[in-house]
């Protein structure tokens, strides 16, 4: 199994809904919500990618690295790589149902273990989504983060409930998920959190709690203040409101205050180990990726994410030895050309 | 009816004149005056969608907003949204003459009215245009407004006594109208008007007056000097002048210095909720949509327009709940990233 | 005759030198030199299109202009508007040879009179082409220019001779010409000239003399301070060197120093009555027009070259009125949005 | 044999690896490496031609320049253009193999060598590659300069010496190629070396010694204090690290403080004279050109390539005389448009 073979097996499987682009870029799938889109005309999910290649990079071979080091301790989990699959649900209906969410959920997890690292999962309209991602973090002896959609504040504890007793690692909200009106309209009403409301989420468990869905640098110190263990850095793959910065671009004016304070996990557009370097010298922690994610598992199953997540990694170590960084844990900033 | 429907079957009563793109962004139709797109190479009707584009809104959903309030008073009157419907004329050669001037009069003010808000007439060379707009609004108890070309003075008062006479909630002149050479053709000479004509014409009656087509502060500044009651920043989607700049670029200059002082309602490239909402941020008491109106009545008639208005009030919404904005009276500036 | 006829015709007859694009840009055509394209990249011809796209107009219609004037004197003679038609020579190797460079000039300089203005006529390797041009001025009474290229100094001054016996208004040199090492090898050199040969020329003749192909200020001064009486500030249609700027680029930082001082003419990318607003804007006293003059000329004659004059100016009024510009002797800078 | 030519039968033979697009940009053949295309998502080498085509020339002909002089010496050598033939391998995996490494080394130093330039050749993964450049080198009386890649210290030195005996005017290291984990996997590791080792290698020979593959002044004033003779400014034709900038960005904060002190040659995406000329007047001394000379090599053979270097000369003469420069050894930087 290689790459080229992943891809070609998932386009068939994911038509219409990818179409397997050569660059992943929001621009074929604009507007397909459901799908695989970003919103309205997609620009959020294009900014994305467009803010990361805006990056460049200091091409650099004087010096000593020879064996750049790609680990990283994230929430006292070793990864191999600072990068972890991003939660996603709907297989149906964004997907196109050719792989069931117990499958999906089961291959993100198990693949994510396989290539050292985790894989995170969502919550949805439909309850059952919730319970297959727990369960595959559970078969897995709770190395998986579950993210759970801003209900009311007990239907968001009861989930928190769940996935302490599944033995998650950590546990999260997507706050940005407030948007979803038609998650209201099936009778499971999410909305916008006051900092109040956060605090008591924080205080509700043991576990780090994560607020996914931060966009500028207010409500990252908000999240920062009420005891918010790790913000995602997201636009939610541009599906959720239209018309966002890219995730690159704000980045850095959290980092700059925040960084070391809190864990801070980037999630937009990365498609390769060079991305995932340019947010490590941003000033992330580690990064999320989504849609080639669900690529790679509906192409080959957990042994196709783990040839993902492999190929990342050997990007991410040859771009490290082209710019100089020894250790993913300390990225310097002047890689990037200013 | 949903609104692909509408879409499709509007696509079918205007071919060739309107494609109904996915985003109707004045590429396809670029120069095709008569008909639907802009003038000369499009660019002022391109310059419209760009501008929004170009806006980005910081994304936020720690906050205490649970149900955004749209409504809005504009000219004594309630609102369920701060848009209206642009005052359009020509629906046999601009539109292919599928629906007649009459209908689509018709159908505009109805539609408007049966989704909480309120459509606008328009005027032309073929003197039934103003006539079948007026029709509309007096079979409709007044809830319409008419825009006046730059006519003579004579003419134009003669236009405002039958709009008086038909009860209308406020009337006005598209005074960048008087580049339409076409009309002295036709005998109906339209041309730029003083500020002392502009004054006389506010003073020839007690409602409400509206000078359409400002694009800039001066003449913004010249409008409210002479008693005008409310401004349309418009370049008249582009069909008049070929490379200016687009509505929301020039917006904040006006709004900056006019805001309370004068009602301001923009108008150009009006898409979705979200570019409601940018051109609020912007200082706009409300928006023109005009052709999106087009297609929701052609494909649709007023029952298209009221789904197609609702939409759009949803989408501002959700829109308004994820940059944390209670109210349409007062969208703060700083939801816009700068 | 109406001027998607005249498109049409030439069409035909340009095929395949010229596709007769919707905008005439430079982009289908890069890099066909000989043939109707720029050379190179095309970058030269197409940033003349981008530089003038890039500059906005100030839409205003509150003000007193209700008949503009587009009439203006250049070298004497009162023409009906800012316009001429460029000198143009090669029917045969760059336009396919459907209309015979006798015709071709014949055809300019009648056409350019009967819409109350002037052509100009070029020199080429073959000497036959200087006298096809010389010919149509001496025909015309005079009414138009000669443009030779930079040859040896006696080869111009013989030229100049001929122009002022066939009464010519004007002559002048198109100095960028010396590019063109394709003359060389024909045995007619041309070159760059000094300072001191060009006051040399100035000094040959009483007629006004011109040198086109100015793209700096430093040059412009020179100019100016040998005695030049008009420049025209032109990148030969993109046609000589590839990656220069725009003429609209480069044109306000030479009218800011010579503005009446020396009669300033641009030449490059004009399109439409817009654009020759644009450039009076930024300070030239008028415009030449070239590729589309050909397109008039082959698909009309000199009744289609009258016949796009005249659309021209009709635009060019339009643009006036649309922006408050009384007359073309004088365009206020601050029609253009900074 | 003319150019056209050349590409017509260059582009069967390259078929599919090269398409020979008109202009060679990197778009179509983005992410083909193995190929002739820039890794990822080609962003490098397209950024090597953006870069020079934002960079614009003052066109000026009034000046004395009548007889531009190209000739400049590099290396002791006196060559007829400041442009010589990048190192290149890889005929049968890049280019698909319709001419041998053989055959094409011999070929690139053979005509070169024709057009009063000289070829330099490259180093691979398969040990063979090295040898038929130095023999290529040997039979042209020593005429070419090999680069090696950075493989260990011995490996190197051993073929330092191998392009000693072979009579090389000077040799040099691609110190960028430390990125090729392909190399490793066949057994022949490379790595980035230390300014220690590049100044062992620098003392480890009499001959000139060059490092390719800078792309910041920190690393050039490294290649400078270690005693290196000349550095290549390049990104290796994009095939590298994608999202690198283009190397006409990055010269000009290398030249402004090594002009004159260091041999300072640019390689990436020179496509014509007036290319050259830019990066000359950014302060190169002379520039490599890569793809093209595949092009003009698989096309025409060495009379091909020396019909390419003849038509780069005469392209970058005309520039010259369009911009005033009298010889390539002075370039004055005001001809570019700031």
């Amino acid at each position: 199994m290689n790459w080229q073979e992943v891809k070609k097996a998932a386009k068939e499987k994911l038509k219409p809904y990818c179409r397997v682009c050569p660059v992943c870029n929001g621009i074929v799938c604009a507007g397909e919500v459901p799908g695989m889109g970003g919103v309205g005309t997609g620009s959020s999910f294009k900014a994305n990618i467009e803010a990361l290649n805006k990056i460049k990079l200091n091409l650099s071979t004087i010096h000593d690295v020879k064996e750049p080091n790609t680990s990283v301790e994230i929430f006292g989990q070793m990864l191999s790589l600072p990068v972890m699959a991003a939660p996603i649900t709907g297989t149906t209906y964004n997907m196109g149902g050719a792989v069931t969410e117990d499958v999906y959920t089961q291959e993100v997890i198990a693949g994510s273990l396989m290539a050292g690292t985790l894989g995170w999962i969502g919550d949805g309209a439909d309850p059952l989504m919730y319970g297959s991602g727990i369960n595959a973090i559970k078969q897995n002896n709770g190395k998986g983060i579950p993210i759970i959609k801003p209900r009311t504040q007990d239907e968001i504890i009861k989930r928190i409930r769940i996935a302490e007793e599944a033995g998650a690692i950590a546990v999260g909200v997507d706050i940005d998920g407030a948007g979803l009106i038609t998650m209201a309209l099936k009778g499971q009403p999410v909305s916008p959190k006051s900092p109040k409301e956060i605090e008591e989420l924080v205080k509700a468990t043991k576990l780090p709690f994560i607020l996914k869905g931060i966009m500028t640098l207010r409500e990252a110190e908000i999240a920062y203040n009420m005891g918010v263990a790790a913000i995602v850095v997201s636009n939610h793959g541009g599906r959720i409101l239209d018309h966002t910065p890219g995730v690159a671009e704000v980045l850095p004016e959290i980092t700059e205050k925040l960084k070391g304070k809190i864990t801070i996990i980037a999630d937009g557009g990365v498609r390769s180990g060079v991305d995932v370097l340019k947010l490590l010298a941003l000033g992330a922690d580690a990064v999320l990726i989504g849609r080639p994610v669900v690529v790679a598992v509906f192409g080959g199953g957990k042994e196709g994410l783990k040839l993902y997540f492999e190929n990342i990694k050997n990007e991410l170590k040859q771009a490290m030895l082209l710019t100089g960084v020894a250790s993913v844990k300390n990225v310097p900033q002047n890689i990037l050309r200013v």
